[in-house]
């Protein structure tokens, strides 16, 4: 707990990813949803892990790696989950902490594990996630600690806790303290929040201005406003929220912001070896932009870049130093 | 257990690597010895855990990581190390057994934990390894199958087992039963195992024909036989054993068997990123050319593609198709 002001809160996700490389009959074979997510129980991530090949784990979690990003570009940030007091628990508090992310939230002491997220990247870089959750999901209202989400500039929420009943509550008091207390209300899109049964009810948040900052997908834009056309999708969307963020891969990113439209094509990758955190990243370096006070364009391209640094290697935290890539 | 024919059984400790990049001053600011291994208690280790940066766990171990190399080269391989029932030790046994690696050591029910080592990376590609054993320390003699030591060609020992009295303890049974059983019992050096009050034992046990191959590098010939000169203590150990591996970095390798000396160049690299693991690769590789019948210098060719791969990048779990890479 502190009262000094903070950049970003962010809440979602505690995960450590556990990252193999596969070819695409493997994905076929284990009828995977090919560069999509997918929630498991235990016993189908186990017999998932048995089945796949050697790995190595980073910490993940999507708001997190935006987190732990910003902390990398030089932003005073806090991430709110839920991790257990096991081993891969204590990796993804280390890797938070090192960077100088402020996590405070007190671990589980009883079952389910720390989640993971078994990423299978196959040769053409696209990752198919397939998350067992664990912790992570039991992250509960009471866990939020108001001060810190009202000293902060924005709050960060991750579209993947807005599915399962209980982190959405807390996703809904978030929002309700910062309606209170001043931050801007970033959200992030993931496709599993696009199913019937939880669109509804966020765009029933979205279109009673609970929402900000919308980042997204072409996808999810198409899924979270049932139009056939993209053009249609973010219109709609853009006169719901200040700020409408789109990536788009290779196609660069899009951005709206009272009226305004700008279009930016990707960073240059010399090889894209794993598009896992592409959208985490991209959303950290847009942040950031804005944090420091940069325009919508600017903000883009920083965005643009964090996401080229993320993709030229595995896992979804920084190897290069993001400070000296981007020099906000 | 099984009684078909297996190319190497190899003994070591079962760690989960854990891998940051760093600085020298960091290095120096908590004085370690770079480029060297040094075994931590679990306070220690958990301070230095604390001060370190953000990591990526990748599993290693000495000989395990020649295994799973083996293995990746197309060996039939067992390896035999104690984990603990726990997370670390999961990711442990997952990916031995997800290449093909007999592991069936049953898992520690109680404390230690599965052992970590905690892997520095400074930008020079040199490794420092802090290793926090845990588990690793606590193989007993009665772990041995004696049938699948039997069985093999190759019995693989890894020098870090030598040092604590429990694991040593482990390794003379293994040379036990393989002199009565038939593998040829191979040797891997490491430093710790020069120690005064470890080299006396180890030089009465090569003295008394217990090795037939022995790997080291330069370094540690000088600390094993006390010579000042490299070449004398290399006439002193090549008289011993069998065959003789002395690995020496960036100036390649030499060989000795039945009086015949070799010499060959190291493979070239682009870019050195870590250097863990080199020993371990050369290992895998040379042994590979042996189990498969190629002669000394072709073994020590091999040895030295498979060490190329693992330097160039993080980790020292090979991330090419090393068939492919050396076809044997």
């Amino acid at each position: 707990m502190t009262s000094s002001k903070l950049d970003i809160v962010a809440i979602g996700d505690a995960l450590v990813d556990v990252i193999a490389t596969t070819d695409d009959a493997f994905i076929e074979a284990q009828g995977l949803p090919k560069g999509a997510m997918q929630l498991l129980t235990t016993e189908r991530a186990d017999e998932l892990y048995a089945a796949m090949g050697p790995a190595r784990e980073i910490s993940g979690g999507s708001a997190a790696n935006s987190m732990a990003s910003a902390a990398a570009l030089g932003l005073d940030v806090a991430f709110v989950g839920q991790i257990s007091d096991d081993q891969l628990g204590d990796i993804f508090a280390h890797d938070m902490l090192s960077l100088g992310v402020r996590f405070e939230t007190p671990p589980l002491t009883a079952p389910p594990p720390t989640g993971r997220c078994l990423i299978l990247v196959t040769p053409d870089g696209q990752r198919t996630m397939n998350t067992c959750p664990g912790a992570s999901h039991q992250l509960r209202p009471e866990a939020l600690d108001e001060k810190l989400i009202a000293s902060a500039s924005v709050l960060m929420l991750e579209g993947y806790l807005w599915g399962p009943e209980l982190p959405r509550q807390t996703l809904v008091r978030a929002i309700k303290i910062a309606r209170q207390a001043g931050p801007k209300v970033a959200f992030t899109l993931s496709e599993s929040v696009c199913l019937p049964g939880r669109r509804e009810a966020l765009n029933e948040m979205i279109g009673s201005g609970g929402v900000d900052l919308l980042f997204l997908n072409d996808n999810e834009a198409l899924q979270l406003t049932g139009e056939q056309e993209l053009a249609a999708a973010l219109a709609t969307l853009s006169a719901k929220v200040e700020t409408l963020v789109v990536t788009r891969g290779a196609k660069g990113a899009l951005g709206y912001e009272n009226g305004i439209a700008v279009e930016i094509p990707a960073a240059p990758v010399e090889q894209v070896v794993d598009t896992t955190g592409a959208g985490d990243l991209f959303a950290a370096g847009f942040l950031a932009g804005r944090c420091r006070g940069r325009d919508l364009r600017c903000s883009l391209e920083i965005g643009a870049l964090c996401a080229g640094e993320i993709i030229s290697h595995f896992g979804a935290r920084p190897e290069k130093d993001l400070k000296k890539l981007v020099q906000l």
